[in-house]
């Protein structure tokens, strides 16, 4: 999408055809700054970091972090140490090793010097495909958000509601819950989106709101605790949320706090949708409270924010008094039986394991 | 409670026998800093700039606002002007409403030169009943707590999850949701606290953190996105939040967010149970969603926070995008069928007109 005018990408091949460049997410919204990847430590540090998130743009970015350490050492030592190095990263993200895996079973037959071609070739493959599946699934979702504007009588705004990230800028380009809202957009549809601020990293409100302004969308910022509130005065027409990690049976492992909404849009009859590429449903597990492990990140995530002062500077800032514990659990999981239903490339799924059979028979 | 091994109240009348100190409860967690209000203007901006913030505590200091505008025109345009001044600094404060009424009632009779001595009198016995009456809430509480962590074989750790600051800092003394913790506590139960930080303002990161650690409370601070989660996972054993207004039929009007937790507690089978002063009840309303007016406060309490930077400076930072709004929803209402029960100073009351009927039979 467009930033200031010029079309991005969060992943990019770089002129000289072998170094690859990230927007720095965690610069995000006080500066718009691009990092040019040179080897594998680089892309490493990128998903760790969270220079870049969200399943697929990580997805994207380990790929290409494999393209970098065959540039570099095409040897099977080299293609190993690679995969285990990025694997480590995040290991909630399920997206993270599904690209690991397609990327090695491309390598691994190949001789040494077939590597380095192939593996930028299978990268940039990647990053196209998720682009393709994000821009369906807003073509399977644009009509549920006009078809709740349409039934409201077309008033002037159509509300939405979302939570953390899951934009263009958690992927390769267009988003997954964010998708269906700019195809709305772009086709004249009056919407507005309620963005969650997403607590602690504020991923709503420091970079939702960001591409949202800059895409042109209406947009407000609200806290965490406001969805609930909303939903029982008719002003959330409907929920739209990504997820890290979808089980067979449609439960939901998205960003700490999604099961509050949707918690709250079954209490008020506000339809709540994830949208999805089928990467990332884990067909391995189906009970996601039981089964899938929740990240903990560092509590100092909870007792420091980034933000900007006064004087225009940018940093952190402590908000808890000193010697107060925090706990930092990263993702939640919704079940399925609170989420109304799934907008995937392939169509929107009933959120069972019935529903995303039928859409994806290949997998089930 | 203490503070660095002294005693406080949140409000006392000073040395000099008619000014009156409080905390600015602004600049916790990171400067402990006491104000002397001077005048009803000093006491109104108190109120209105949330200096001191609960509804017991908004209540006194309203009262002994009442009582430095009689100290400066006893008159009956001095009297009808302070209660008018201090009735628009918080909307939505039923205990400020009831506060004002009282010393109206009060005052209204008397001559001129009874005014000054009688408001004094009135609001010093107004902090000391509130000071019984949270005590009371936490004797009728306790037991919920020590019930729990029996229930349970006598872990070494008993769990319960409060929203906002409901403690001493919000009343007189004690607190009214954490007067059951602080008496479990004292009593050797090992009660501890997870803190939802409480967007916009963090009062619990700022101050219910602060207050439990003075005391020595175990506790964790967390975001307000954690606690479905927490639940899910059987790591809460009770909720306990206070509220600021609670209509004839049991429905909660508290801070921001308290629905979505009382939302999570019912799905996971949690107690969720509020602590409330009988003031605090409005007998003439019962559907709060529909009935209770919720302050919508200025967004830049969204889009910037208070912290401390890393040079040790104390200052509003911003958290989103410039050009993004934000909206600010101050309180929610959640209704009586999510609350387990009511801890008033009268003992534990069903959420429902016939439990606080039984219990206030002179009001309902």
């Amino acid at each position: 999408m467009n930033v200031d005018g010029t079309p991005y990408r969060t992943i990019w091949l770089d002129d000289d055809l072998w170094t690859v460049s990230i927007i720095d997410q965690t610069r995000l919204p006080f500066e718009f700054v691009t990092v040019r990847l040179k080897n594998v430590d680089d892309a490493a540090t990128a998903i760790r970091d969270m220079w870049v998130r969200g399943a697929p743009l990580i997805g994207a970015t380990a790929a290409y972090g494999m393209a970098l350490a065959m540039h570099a050492d095409p040897s099977d030592a080299g293609l190993s140490q690679a995969r285990d190095q990025l694997m480590a990263t995040r290991p909630t993200a399920v997206n993270l090793r599904w690209a690991l895996d397609e990327m090695a079973a491309l390598l691994d037959p190949l001789s040494e010097n077939q590597r380095q071609v192939a593996a930028y070739a299978r990268a940039a493959e990647i990053a196209d495909e998720d682009v393709a599946i994000c821009s369906a699934i807003g073509d399977h979702g644009m009509p549920l958000i006009q078809k709740a504007w349409e039934a409201k009588g077309k008033p002037d705004q159509v509300n939405v509601l979302t939570h953390c990230n899951a934009g263009w800028l958690a992927t390769v380009d267009w988003g997954t819950a964010l998708a269906p809202i700019y195809k709305a957009h772009d086709a004249g549809i009056p919407v507005h989106v309620w963005v969650d601020e997403t607590r602690p990293r504020n991923q709503g409100a420091s970079l939702t709101a960001w591409e949202l302004g800059k895409h042109g969308v209406a947009h407000t910022v609200i806290v965490d605790n406001v969805g609930g509130h909303l939903m029982q005065h008719g002003l959330v027409d409907l929920c739209i949320t990504g997820t890290d990690r979808t089980t067979a049976a449609g439960d939901v492992c998205n960003k700490i706090g999604t099961y509050l909404k949707a918690l709250a849009a079954e209490d008020n009859a506000v339809p709540f949708y994830v949208g999805l590429p089928g990467p990332t449903i884990d067909w391995t597990i189906e009970n996601g409270i039981r089964d899938v492990p929740i990240e903990q990140r560092d509590g100092a995530e909870v007792t420091h924010l980034l933000g900007r002062a006064a004087d225009g500077s940018v940093g952190t800032f402590q908000v808890t008094p000193d010697g107060s514990p925090a706990a930092n659990y990263a993702f939640d999981v919704t079940p399925a039986r609170l989420v109304t239903g799934l907008i995937t490339e392939r169509g929107v799924a009933e959120a069972s394991k019935e529903g995303l059979a039928a859409l994806y028979p290949d997998h089930a």
